[in-house]
């Protein structure tokens, strides 16, 4: 359970004072996420999620509820960041900075049909196309210099055969050139658990905290590399029709250029690179007091090492 | 029935391809609505009302589709205008200027009870609230100015009797200082038929296209004059209980000045005067071709004259 701050109905019904949603009803505490502590709320106008943010820079929250507030009035299904009377969308409360967002409706799949790859590709497309407009800027914070700067915390601590794909993953990363790929705000962290579906209907996409400005594409191979697998738990390869379904879908709104075609292979590498080297983080360092589940680092070893291993699926 | 400007499924497919709202599902007239086209959207985001602006100044549109995006990110249930991929509110379609606004759930009641009176009397408040940082400007439309030049126009149209009443109240009117009390944008039409509820809750209220800046007191009145009447067709007094409700939930979260409380009655005879003078020109001035019912302006002389008649219940 990740609740690291406390809030009491007082404290709170005493900051929704400032803001235009009614009186407080109800303040439930959320047992999941790893990064911010969480609160369903509801108040007279309806049901929210209260974040308090826990180790992000305040300096960067602007870009990231600005991107909500952004995609949302374009139509993209996520959390819509809720402004206070002084039209700000976060401010402190219990000593941390606290924003008010929307909640959504539905429930996240474990195992995603064809269908629901095709619904998250054409969100995605749409996530892009609406995100052209967006002004607001912020590096990928996991993007090439954060990788370099994992590896030389992390080497030391791998046997000599992780060690072994690490440098030689790195090596060939250098030798690309994402940078002339089509870039706007990617989400970046869109595995399974953060898009819910209802009735058939992807009526969600959550939590935008690793957002950043990016390849496009970066965003499509992390979501291949979670929901297209033959089997998450056991075939790691990707599933040319679950694939076929979101890169089809995706490109129907907004189409493939070559130059990111040819790129393809590598971004699988590169954004099951950027999950191994944050689990073995998270692994290796673990965040001080945190009773948070680690993710085991060697699920995306293996999709690395498979990736580098079998050409993958082209996209259309 | 009010569709003035026909939009065929190819037209509309076509102009959302410049929206991140995904394909185009279904499209259905909207029966209701004097003022503008309406059509129910569904998308493959979810549903929508298209407008079609049939008469509102194309210069206005910005203060109306910025106020209902301001209300709507800080937590009030009104339509959001959706942004297209080049970030407008609005662009042509089929030769006018048209905007797509989220579609929100619910029905209107016809005789509200105490409760759902209290509910908009919060709602009131609360978008009187978030209103104070919006930068827009615009005159309310009906205001004094246009009270006047309608007056001059009817005039000669009405009986003695009428015309006398007329007279009385425009000279009243005068007398008051209204200026003086606190404004901001009010939605300005605020009747029973524009707000929606669900499941005992107040899920929308609608069609912000009479708002403008004015007293916020103006906004009450007028709802007090159409949901808290002892009975809608036979006794157009107003029933203490249901204003107290009203007003009572709305002061809660805005106290009423000194000022506000001195100028309520006047403020119910002003709001009354406005609906009287604009459903006289609606009768006496029809529109050219619209296919529009037209209200009955008597009952609003009715509640005119007895505004003027009766002490109207005071403010809490």
């Amino acid at each position: 359970m990740s609740v690291y701050t406390p809030v009491s109905h007082a404290e709170l019904a005493a900051w929704l004072s400032g803001y235009a949603v009614g009186a407080l009803v109800a303040l439930e505490p959320v047992a999941e996420g790893i990064e911010n502590t969480n609160y369903f709320v509801t108040t007279e106008a309806g049901p929210y999620v209260l974040t308090l943010f826990e180790r992000l820079p305040a300096k960067d929250l602007p870009f990231y509820l600005g991107l909500m507030a952004h995609l949302a009035r374009h139509g993209v299904p996520c959390p819509a960041p809720v402004a206070d009377l002084a039209d700000r969308y976060f401010s402190l409360l219990a000593g941390k900075p606290a924003a008010l967002v929307t909640r959504l409706p539905g429930r996240s799949v474990a195992a995603p049909t064809e269908a629901q790859c095709a619904a998250l590709g054409a969100l995605l497309a749409r996530m892009h196309l609406a995100g052209r407009s967006y002004r607001g800027y912020l590096d990928n914070p996991r993007g090439a210099l954060w990788r370099r700067a994992a590896a030389e915390r992390l080497r030391a601590r791998l046997d000599a055969e992780r060690r072994a794909l690490l440098e030689a993953e790195l090596a060939y990363q250098e030798g690309q050139r994402f940078a002339e790929l089509p870039r706007g705000p990617v989400h970046a962290d869109l595995f399974r658990d953060n898009a819910l579906f209802e009735g058939g209907r992807l009526s969600g996409v959550l939590d935008f905290y690793f957002a950043g400005v990016d390849a496009l594409l970066f965003d499509l191979a992390v979501c291949a590399n979670d929901w297209c697998l033959v089997d998450p738990q056991r075939d790691r390869r990707i599933d040319p029709l679950r694939l076929g379904a979101m890169a089809g879908a995706y490109a129907r709104l907004r189409a493939f250029t070559e130059s990111e075609r040819a790129a393809w292979p590598a971004m699988l590498r590169a954004a099951a690179l950027r999950f191994w080297l944050s689990r073995l983080e998270d692994l290796h360092y673990p965040r001080a007091g945190a009773l948070v589940r680690v993710h085991d680092p060697e699920p995306f070893r293996a999709i690395l090492a498979l990736r580098a291993a079998t050409p993958a699926p082209p996209l259309p």
